[in-house]
């Protein structure tokens, strides 16, 4: 009997076979394969320049939003940045093989857990040409294989960067389909999303519409990238100059990422000073405010203009120069809010009460829950942690940044000498 | 505006806010909890077993299989074993609150990683009434509100245990909603199981007709339970007597488990002695055996009456007594016959030689593989972890035993003095 297979299982078949191989190799190989891959695309700035012009000007006469169009955008400068951050990864400690616990039980059977690669990533994103190197790099330092899937707008440079990545591996002696660029057909995706027990995990790194696609369609595991409707409560004796340090930091330094705040929640006790001078800092930095009643009333005349924060302004997450201001009568009231709105990404309490401090820290649920600090640290980089992939909300296998620990998974190893069970 | 929710709805809120109670309590308070529910379970002896007879006459009535009555039998003995089960829980290791890793960043943020509590665990189950309190001990233990849905076949038996859990629960100063019994309704189920940020994880323990309606229907994160088509494998210089100890091992002594072995493979080299030293003992121990065809040379007039294994008998997880004997050329065969038919579960090797051992190791790709010792061992309890909820093939979050750590998350606690981000 003859048995068909889809062109995707095909795929995933070899991208399975290159994991196996890619599991055996040393973490010195590693490093010197994404070192190539850094120089190769440096050597090839020409070739990916050429057709990520012809990219831009695709996306220009399609009228797509500037934003998007600058996302986009190559320079040499850009291409030497995404080589940077390769030789980076290239540098970290190599995940696999660490050896995180071990015993020897009464009979005598050693057990050590040990750290080894999950085998293969696939990884759907949307935009940015430099994810595709990112990726590359983060994958093959965790010893898996890569399914690539960028979005149409960015095909060209998508291709151009693969290829010149290729070349780089084939130099190292990595096995091809170690790294597999995928066309941008929806159907694909959506039976690449199917191949259970080929695919080991996809990242999805895009929009809210590509999520819900996952949702519906995916029966592989799937680590989902975070939205964060993030708050920085000021507590009733908080540090006032510290508070607004942060408030504002926190929502105006990158309002447009998931680690920027949302909210403003400010202790009764503390409004009538911090208020208004945290309202006068966040519109002297541009920022549209949305505010509670109790805030209105300690703003008198200064209100004028601002729009009463709702229910559904406190759900959402803005990313961008708006935030809503609400006052608390207590710690528990910030907890509740930030229980019932909240997504679960990042916290902040500003301070001065040890037990303020701790009661924020084991009643608010979320990744990242922080004491006298900006939400804005949330981030692989920023924690050391190296290059992130993604940060994630879920509280499955990785919560808060992605890096390359949490592109690993962990096997028993278990040794006797003839034991048995009886 | 009114806002309707379902009952579903209602229920994982009332556990969400038990989730937040919980994740306060300290190990000492839960583990006495816990003592106190054992208390209650041998005290309420005569009501659960008089409620369990009705169970058993029910299902005796339906015709249900012996084997499945026999799951639900109880008796004082059993419900004493179920007590004592709930104690080794209470006295193992808390998991929440240890400090997994902490370190300082350049701008003096302080970074702790802390295991927390996931929050919502709702366990569905079949048969056997003690997975009531097996669960329970362990999602207080490790500060989890549980929701448990069991089977119709022991619906009086589940809600006496339950019944007598919660009293103990009430006098433990543990919120009610803690633990939640729901009914058996099939409609019920499939809401629990699209509860989206209320429901936390889902484990079923069932059989492959459960698995495939949560793989279509499920929203919420679910740790499958593994099944297990493993291997024993014997190289060529393994020492003989070893090799047929594990085999038998692996297969007889207890063949309807997911750590029993399916598939004996022997290394040609070997093959000659093996073989039908192999054959003679498993079949001694009433194994049915699936032969290839270099066996049956080997075997000569012993195989008569032995079928020809298939490759659907190598892709089959028999728990019973049947056994499939492949002769391989090379270790890298063996290798190569675990990647295609294996599931991830636990694998063995049976070898002197130290190459072959690491090889293995690190050729094959499931939870647990052994050098020298039984797959039998794949066992929280055996492993030294204490109880488990079940054993886990895939590579997220949890693989291997599942137990009390497996059922927490991460939170990252970070502490400064104003520090925001430049």
């Amino acid at each position: 009997m003859a048995v068909e297979i889809s062109t995707m299982e095909r795929i995933c078949r070899r991208s399975k076979a290159a994991a196996a191989q890619l599991r055996r190799m040393t973490p010195g190989a590693k490093s010197a394969a994404i070192e190539l891959m850094a120089d190769a695309l440096v050597r090839r700035t020409d070739e990916i320049l050429r057709e990520n012009e012809q990219d831009v000007a695709d996306a220009r006469a399609a009228r797509r939003p500037p934003a998007m169009v600058e996302r986009l955008f190559l320079d040499p400068d850009r291409i030497m940045e995404m080589a940077r951050g390769m030789r980076q990864v290239a540098a970290l400690p190599d995940p696999v093989g660490e050896v995180e616990s071990g015993w020897r039980l009464p009979n005598g059977l050693e057990v050590a857990r040990h750290k080894v690669p999950l085998g293969v990533v696939a990884v759907i994103y949307e935009g940015r040409p430099n994810v595709t190197s990112d990726i590359a790099a983060l994958c093959l330092k965790s010893g898996n294989a890569a399914i690539l899937r960028g979005s149409t707008v960015a095909e060209r440079s998508n291709r151009a960067i693969a290829e010149a990545l290729a070349g780089a591996l084939a130099d190292a002696g990595v096995p091809d389909d170690a790294m597999i660029l995928l066309g941008t057909d929806r159907e694909e995706l959506r039976r690449l999303i199917q191949m259970e027990g080929l695919v080991d995990l996809v990242i999805p790194r895009g929009g809210e519409e590509l999520k819900k696609f996952l949702l519906e369609h995916a029966r592989v595991p799937v680590i989902y990238a975070a939205s964060g409707n993030n708050h920085v409560f000021v507590d009733a004796d908080a540090d006032v100059e510290m508070a607004i340090r942060i408030a504002v930091n926190a929502k105006v330094q990158r309002p447009g990422v998931c680690n920027a705040a949302e909210t403003l929640l400010v202790h009764r006790a503390a409004a009538p000073e911090v208020v208004p001078a945290a309202v006068e800092a966040l519109t002297a930095n541009g920022v549209e405010l949305r505010i509670c009643p109790v805030t209105r009333e300690l703003l008198g005349e200064r209100a004028q203009g601002m729009a009463e924060a709702t229910d559904e302004d406190y759900a959402t997450e803005f990313l961008d120069l708006v935030m809503a201001v609400r006052v608390v009568d207590s710690l528990e009231e910030a907890i509740d809010h930030v229980e019932r709105y909240g997504s679960g990404h990042s916290e902040a309490i500003v301070t001065r009460s040890l037990h303020s401090a701790r009661e924020f820290q084991v009643g608010v649920d979320a990744a990242c829950v922080y004491v006298n600090a900006s939400t804005r640290f949330t981030d692989g980089g920023q924690f050391g942690m190296g290059a992130e992939i993604g940060n994630s909300t879920q509280k499955l296998h990785a919560r808060g940044p992605v890096g390359l620990r949490e592109l690993t998974t962990v096997k028993y190893l278990v040794t006797g000498d003839g034991q048995v069970r009886t």
